[in-house]
């Protein structure tokens, strides 16, 4: 099988697909705004980044109240969240389109109907060439209690969505995808792996 | 259904699952070393970070030669991905795992089984309580030919594996996923909720 180098791919190099793009939520000019977002980055145990576009609506927002959320939705919810990615809140007005709630920081809005909501404070501010990467610490976090197991959240429950790049005639594109099947047990298929190797070593 | 505000889950407040698991690679006394890493970062097209536990056997070997790269494995590679991140290089020796190679930066290990690799120089160091988040400038990408389609990434072909939490005889666990199946076309199906939207309205 031949390994590619691949310098440049249409001016992304960033290709683990897919991501786990989220409704990012901040207050612009007073009122809720939803950005569809995949560039989210898994920082810390309680910190977390999003990356917006320079020139878009919820940028300002994030910027002047120093506040965002996170709202991960169901695959119930991918019209709303396409949507999201589709138009920007100088155009429409997203505020309609949930039930909005607040936390304690009052300025980050929150989708009620997404099984999860990450409220941030920002901590710092990256300028990169395309995005603004602001990295938030979580404030708070609420969940749906009917995406629990035993207190965890379910992530069959949830029934996550996922986007990857594709082409469509010929031309860059995208699609969302669900979660599969249960694979394998996490700190214990890899046991099995070094008893292989073990045995592997003793033939 | 009632929302509940979490304040601290387990530690763990950053709840957005499921992970993309990815094995990062780092020299660490002048060998390959592979480290299983949930905590990633997609920070814009041409950077991305890695959170690594501070005392962590990569840790030291990042911040000596200021490179990593990032690989993903296949569903097919789940047994190496779970023992990488269940045994330390400190104990067992990670270089013989894999066919390992190395790019332009000459200090970042990759692995030939792994669908995309991407060879990172670190740009900015971030100390949190629990990880150090290396973030990375992206220096190249080698992509498999054979999990491409028209040229792009093909997410069904490399079949990728996704972490989530869950408890197991009551105590703290995880398990591996699989991708599902396609749910819609991005950029196209919120087009139909505006129009559901409009109709409403009209009704």
């Amino acid at each position: 099988m031949t390994k590619k180098k691949v310098s440049d791919l249409m001016g992304v190099k960033n290709l683990l697909f897919p991501y786990l793009p989220v409704l990012v939520g901040a207050n612009v000019d007073g009122k809720p705004n939803y950005i569809t977002i995949g560039l989210v980055g898994w920082l810390c145990y309680d910190a977390v980044s999003v990356s917006v576009g320079h020139k878009q609506y919820s940028n300002a927002g994030i910027r002047e109240n120093r506040t965002f959320s996170i709202n991960q939705p169901t695959a119930g919810m991918v019209k709303e969240l396409d949507y999201c990615g589709l138009y920007s809140g100088r155009r429409v007005d997203k505020s309609i389109l949930f039930e909005n709630f607040y936390g304690e920081l009052q300025t980050a809005p929150m989708i009620h109907e997404c099984p999860v909501n990450l409220e941030c404070r920002v901590i710092q501010v990256m300028e990169r060439s395309i995005h603004t990467v602001f990295i938030g610490e979580i404030a708070s976090i609420y969940l749906h209690e009917a995406y629990l197991t035993e207190g965890i959240l379910d992530v069959s429950k949830v029934d996550p969505v996922f986007f990857a790049p594709d082409k469509k005639q010929g031309k860059y594109s995208g699609s969302y995808w669900r979660l599969g099947e249960y694979l394998a047990r996490a700190w214990e298929v890899g046991k099995d792996f070094r008893s292989d190797k073990k045995d592997e070593a003793r033939s």
